[in-house]
């Protein structure tokens, strides 16, 4: 039996229930963070707490104890009996339950809690061969530095890319290339590393931090700065990054190929650097 | 007891819960309705029912039962007696409960309906001296046209107002005047009605659309255009339209005085036109 989490109680998830009333049914009033077990330990736990404190002074959520985060994660993965497999755990804080208005409740309102766990077999056919995606207008709001729940805009993108079996979709936003739909992005010119810098049009993703880290240590030149959509033709790799996803090459960007339709040498790179990072995390 | 409505049933609002893996609570993948009652009818229910559907087809929410809506509206106001006082309806459709992942469910996931209905006091003072509200960036998606629960660039913005003393925060999008964060916005300049166009930057509001019929009917010249926040000065009225507010003059935008800084002439001739219009509706 599946073990959730809600309000400060493990109790079975099938039992779990939500008031219809709560701000994050009603306005997407909320903030999320997910983390990656490997098979003994987080991933970067550290940077998720700290993302998931920033989102909630940004959004003014008072959790008044986000501390307790890696142990709710910790207790999720052996309650559920993940210890030893890929798992995942997600976190989601609402402002509560109240009354419908625009403004906040009081803050006497508690803020609600929901956790859950899974285990799950990790995508290596996409590592190993790369995958397709789309371009897409970027319709989200400026605030995409804020991990919030309300991620409609990224559906409705990410569900066409699907429905084109595509595994993800790049954003643009007036000509410039911000991140995608549920990862970030970067790409190789010349053998320079581009990413979108930190800021209110992109997440400051755990793994993207990460990946400039390695980059950084292994003599890889970066540039922290927006690609403008028409330089994706001198661009000769690319690959997404996300907590489940880690490093995945991209090979072919709305029917064009990139490179040579293969994953390219940093990126390949990248990722041995990164699966020996991990690797070290297990048992 | 206050009634409200599930999927298909009327039953205790207090016993009503949503799954906390409802698409609503976890990707503010859904969309909503606020009906007024107006003590024997709702008003302009034809309006609300197909901007409902619209909604829905924007995003390919399957409820097939829309045409319902009326009649689960009505349910609601005689369960909870609220016939013979002003009351609201809100009916909210998210795309169901599924596994978390961004692409859509399959389409045999039902949609979550829940619906309640409230009884209220019109705010007759705002109404009569009018209101302070702020100017705040649009920070919102591209898809304003969708009256999405996604709201949440929407809360944000109006606690600021609200922390301030103010009933409203007007948008500002690179450099025009889209709407307000649960309103839209009209302005008279020399005698002529300004509102933003119907476009993606703002809701085609109900209220707004019955404003412009009467405006028209009444002689009045209308310019469909987005006012430049620049052109603020040059303005004699402003007033903010929506389900509950009605029309509500606008006196003070972000500590500048509107006119007199009491609500105009063309402002109260609407709305007097518009209250006319609700007391026919009424028994």
């Amino acid at each position: 039996m599946e073990t959730g989490y809600l309000n400060g109680k493990f109790v079975p998830k099938s039992e779990i229930t939500i008031s219809p009333d709560d701000r994050g049914f009603q306005f997407g009033d909320g903030i999320y963070e997910v983390v990656r077990w490997y098979q003994g330990a987080f991933f970067d736990m550290d940077s998720h707490l700290a993302r998931l404190k920033r989102s909630m002074r940004e959004l003014r959520i008072n959790w008044p104890r986000p501390d307790l985060f890696p142990s709710i994660c910790l207790d999720l993965i052996k309650q559920n009996k993940l210890e030893d497999q890929p798992a995942m755990v997600y976190l989601q804080v609402t402002r509560g339950v109240a009354p419908r208005t625009h403004s906040f409740p009081p803050l006497t309102v508690q803020p609600t809690l929901y956790a859950y766990a899974w285990g799950f077999v990790p995508d290596t056919a996409s590592k190993e061969s790369g995958i397709k995606v789309m371009l897409k207008e970027d319709i989200r709001w400026s605030r995409c530095d804020i991990k919030s729940i309300a991620l409609l805009a990224n559906t409705i993108s990410f569900q066409e890319a699907s429905l084109s079996g595509l595994k993800e979709c790049i954003f643009v936003r007036n000509g410039m290339i911000t991140e995608a739909s549920h990862s970030n992005v970067f790409f190789v010119i010349d053998g320079t590393l581009f990413t979108h810098p930190e800021s209110n049009f992109v997440l400051s993703g755990v793994t993207r931090k990460n990946v400039l880290r390695i980059a950084q240590d292994a003599g890889i030149k970066i540039r922290e700065e927006a690609l403008q959509e028409n330089r994706l033709r001198f661009t000769q790799e690319a690959f997404i990054t996300n907590t489940s996803a880690e490093i995945t090459p991209v090979v072919d960007i709305g029917g064009n190929l990139i490179g040579s339709g293969a994953p390219g040498s940093v990126t390949k790179l990248l990722m041995e650097k990164f699966n020996a990072g991990v690797n070290a995390l297990k048992r």
